[in-house]
């Protein structure tokens, strides 16, 4: 990556975090040559904007730009997840993924727009950001080339530890932070925090009790529940109303946000799991996602509710793939397209109240009811009969049978002896 | 169902509560001209077993079964759904349909060695049980003939409502429950209890706060955790301890009542859901699974820990056919028994301990170790390369990416509008 | 079923075929006190409508309809099976199962006009066919009263063997089939003719030379290949030609036709199965597709060429799926309409021409050509590089590579003993 | 790759076909400093093994290794291949695939057993082969490194044509072929023969007439069938008999390659398709694969015939795993060998002998039997009632619909209006 191939200047869009890490990076990129716009995504982080700005501005960014995207990365990606019950290998509610396209996607549209050819982040290359972050980047413009430090040599070489990148921040001006970093990293959204690495690599060892910062302890959350009611329309929440308090939330970043805080607030959504990365390796993670599991559970509910079970059949199994290609990184591949075509057209009555209960760490669902609901009363009722004749479950039973009598008469006699 | 067609008398082997129902049953077989053997397995449930042996003999039973399957209903049951995480439609932990293929097994070894030709239940025509029970039944015996009094129109009609089960049974001598029934239904075992009907059947309507009896209310749980080490080997549990109290359980029938002691008490694994039965109706069921849930949530940790990612794509795959089967009642069935085979393969190296916590309503995960791992700290590591060359992954994303790009390429420029 | 309880007179659909059976299912329906609409799909079996018609009238039908399906049947039928590359346990391409929900929508939609509470047909007890005209009228018309007279103990206990049926005939009048009877039976429609039962039934003996009635044998088939070329949009075909004589055909039916005129000549498309169906049982079936048999080949062609690899894969999935509620009969099922809203929106950059020889019983893809193709001629040659850089592929290896490498130290050195 | 960095002298293996490419590679790798022993398997293909060796010893290898692998190909590979019904993207049968780990897999025994810590091939950076290889070579020897000259820069951009290895070969003593190359690439073993790039490349032009070497043209292949009886155990051929002829085979290796001999004369087994090559684009490959193909028919039709359908189904999902990984390269990994346990293992019953016609290429199966059918055709005859009542069935539909009525009740009465 030596200086000389990009003369004249070429323009480099860097997804900037005001860290240490990509201060560095956008410092080191200058004196590689190029013209650094600096971009940095209000995902709802806690983050002090407004500084970050002047901070890259004072290293010399030739533009910057501070992006609030959480309204579109509610509605536009989260409700998605909501719809296919999105989750990882069981557990994860993917929240550091569904970001990662939201973001990636701005910060194209900022390098079509200002005629860069270049674009660069701080992601790791061990992880399953790069993959995400890049995927994003050659679906959405395929022409462009993507400079990530921590896979070129002569970067990595020299910023083998953080004394380096210090060093090399104070050498260039870069304000270097005050306290002292966490012995682990953490990615934080308007979804989730994710905690890795550091003392968390050890997967026996447990995680520090002061390590959340979204979730209250469940310990410590309040000794009586919260019950809230939330209204889908079309496999999305439309309303969140606090049963007790009357209070109510009606726009997705609204719902969303009120949704955190009540889960917040109970100690919901953390877990500690052992995931398996993209590249091929497993590691360790913590994730606190208070909004998202309470929706997770509420939508699931509806679902079950409202839609026909060998099509919530099918759905289940899209959903598992879906999870698959978000984690992966292929939220702008083909294939998500296609399968998020076919999940939002599966919501399409999955509609009407929930009713959930909220209360030390854990969301309890209290009752549901829908105007497009297949449950029937009266048809599953053990006091009425319906328009339903018992004697026929005896022909399904006797023809679901023929094939498991057929099985045992040639299995000869060994089954009895079981 | 003349008496006329069975001449000289038919013995029925009848699957025996000792409640109402089964009671009524019986005498009413009896009337029919069957000679009746009660047969009542002990899975677990609260029962004055005794009282009911004396009630059926009196009831004018030839012979009475009490039998104990508690430790072949753990091993053999219930630890293959736990190597499979079982779980229907998302929610629901199989605890009812992994106890009908073990009950009605030992029914049909007993019909087999006492020569009926007939076996009987009081299973309702409108639920999955009577789907279960006779299916294995076919499976295992397949010459049997079934007597389903609740499908059997001159019964049903002649037992409209309680009402009549009752005079009846006055009229017969039969004793009559002295406390009222519970406005609703329920099945319990060493796994779970679930509650249905009645009032339940309004899926809006919040389920009674005195409901539950196998589980505290997380709201009166002891406010401090208990932490547990659960071992594993080939998939399944193979000792608890109690990490504080250094107390620990090491047969399968004790780790599971040890759990569901240390689940119960804090209120873990109460579910309300709305589920498909297999006949097509949707119904509203509330469940109680206080040591299958703690289980549940250590076997998927270990698995994941120890289990590579590809296996585990397709054994949680095989996961959901199993938990399908399990649930529409096809145990005994050729491709169930394939899927167990095939799980079963999946779990040699599940091994190792997983620590948790138990904690009003919620199961934490707090760390795992294996001598069987595939986590690799050095590997995985942000502080050490390990054995990884971070170039590799451009590579791998730019190869990832061709196909994104073509696809891209041939859609023009829409893409760059997103 | 006494005639009692349809006092005053209710009127019933028949689906008459003119032959033995349904004939005597008329008649029989009229003594059962019932008022008979006889209907005749036309979906392009060989059939005497006229004479059909004039039999039925005379048997005492109060009306017949004739009605000519053949339009529907090919546009919204066979063209999204052709879609979904529909085939039954990977051979059969479900010619009957596809002409039962169109053969049944019409009879629901006579029966609705003409204010008929019931719906009846001559399919057995044993087979398929009863389960997708029932389910296709329970999904269209759920308060429908099904009468499936070969299901009715009084009406098969009569007529046991042919010899019941013929002499029945002579007794009320019913003109009685002059050739003898083929020892098989068979069904015949535009799509396919099935050939079953009789002396089919073991599964040995191969079938007689004169069976077929659709194809040429292979060995009396020209010497000379017939070359097309077939066009498609949105995954149908629009257009087919034949390149040597220049002759083409462009609306559905005359493209289908003109396909099985062709097929049927070179003796395409003929098989002999078992085959798995829904009640259970294996049964042995012989099937000659030739028009179907030849738009498998090239849809599936004009598919993998324009159609990226993992949205493929899943539309692969969806296709199984498909062709397994076709062949249960499930048409019209929530989940069957998911399932063709998927497909359909995966099809609809499949575009294109495929050029293929029809010869000897074989059907060769010669050639294609897309203005959607994803295949990139330049990216893919071995003799230009195009915009693909090898040593991305080492980095892909590797990544990929790094999974398996684990998977091997974890399992010490069994390898290397391989 | 500068010499520098392994000297002392390393050991690389190669796997040398004794054509140009490998032979320049030799040359190179010895410029380069390597000591090069070469390794030719024979795994069917048509080759003088003895020059090849003489050659490369002329050319300076320290050891050369010609290795029969045929017994082992079809045993531990094609065999299990069979038994999966592998098949990629519908239509290809694997042939190359399936060589690459059983090519591999020696080349490393090789490599350890002479101590070598590099491996070598001549694959292009293109295509598939490479990564079959190579994942091979890294699942079973972790620490190997791999040489791929095709994807190093000094050496891809030195012979950049064909006439660039010519002008090297001339100057290094390397012979030089004497007839022209065919302007297509093609790979040969004993399944099949592929057919790729050069003139293939444009998806649209035909292949030349003369382009096949291992089976006639339908059109000059003999004017009767020939019949053949295979008979199965365990899902693999055990016997095949020419019935006519009375001539059989019955060792792995004899049986395989009569039926190429067999399927060549009829031309059986030539498709011309695209396919989604694992690194993301599009190819367009032609392949013959006689024997593989006739096995193909007969094997699916023992599998239906003696599998349980359901266990058939979820078989069948599992092949297509197979058939994705074995195409991927990914045989030797942890889900690769979980999946062929779990297909070995639903071969148990797979047992029987299938008679069926070779003509013209086409493959007609004619009959089967089986000790071990759960084909009854006592109970699926249309004659006899057989252990099966027919009401049974009306139950079975009914209940089967109640979901459907249920959906329909819902959707109010859009439906009717179809």
């Amino acid at each position: 990556m030596s200086s000389s191939f990009h003369f004249p200047p070429c323009t480099v869009v860097l997804a900037y975090s005001g860290g240490l890490d990509t201060s560095c990076i956008l410092v080191w990129l200058k004196e590689e040559g190029y013209d650094v716009i600096t971009y940095l995504a209000n995902i709802g982080q806690e983050e002090d904007f407004d500084a970050a700005k002047k901070k890259a501005e004072s290293l010399g960014a030739k533009k910057v730009f501070i992006e609030d995207l959480r309204a579109e990365f509610v509605e536009e990606f989260i409700w998605p997840s909501v719809q296919a019950n999105a989750v990882y290998e069981d557990r994860y509610l993917l929240g550091t993924s569904v970001a990662r396209p939201c973001i990636a996607r701005r910060q194209i549209q900022i390098a079509r727009q200002e005629g860069a050819q270049y674009v660069s982040h701080g992601a790791t290359g061990k992880g399953n950001d790069q993959i995400r972050f890049e995927l994003t980047c050659y679906a959405l413009y395929p022409e462009v080339k993507i400079i990530a430090p921590w896979r070129i040599p002569e970067f990595y070489n020299r910023f083998v530890g953080r004394k380096d990148l210090m060093e090399y921040a104070e050498k260039h001006g870069i304000p270097v932070p005050v306290t002292p970093k966490a012995p682990w990293s953490m990615d934080a959204n308007l979804m989730h925090i994710s905690y890795e690495s550091g003392i968390l690599e050890n997967p026996k060892s447990h995680a520090p009790a002061d390590l959340y910062l979204m979730t209250k302890s469940p310990e410590d959350a309040p000794n009586s529940p919260d019950v809230l009611e939330i209204e889908f329309k079309k496999g999305v929440p439309i309303k969140v109303t606090h049963v007790k308090e009357g209070k109510s939330k009606d726009t997705p970043l609204d719902i969303f946000s009120y949704l955190n805080e009540i889960g917040g607030r109970h100690g919901v959504g953390r877990i500690d799991i052992v995931e398996n990365r993209f590249i091929g390796m497993k590691s360790r993670g913590i994730y606190e996602t208070p909004g998202g599991t309470i929706l997770y559970h509420a939508h699931l509910d509806i679902e079950t509710f409202t839609m026909d079970r060998e099509v919530r059949r099918i759905k289940q199994g899209l959903g598992v793939k879906f999870a698959e290609m978000l984690y992966n990184g292929f939220w702008y591949s083909p294939e998500c397209e296609f399968v998020r075509h076919c999940i939002d057209k599966s919501q399409e009555s999955v509609e009407g109240k929930v009713q959930l209960s909220v209360f030390k760490g854990q969301v309890y669902i209290l009752g549901r009811e829908s105007p497009k609901s297949l449950y029937n009363e009266e048809l599953v009722s053990m006091d009425v009969q319906g328009d339903y004749d018992p004697c026929d479950a005896s022909g399904f039973i006797k023809i679901n049978a023929v094939r498991l009598r057929e099985h045992h008469r040639l299995q000869g006699e060994h089954r009895s002896k079981h």
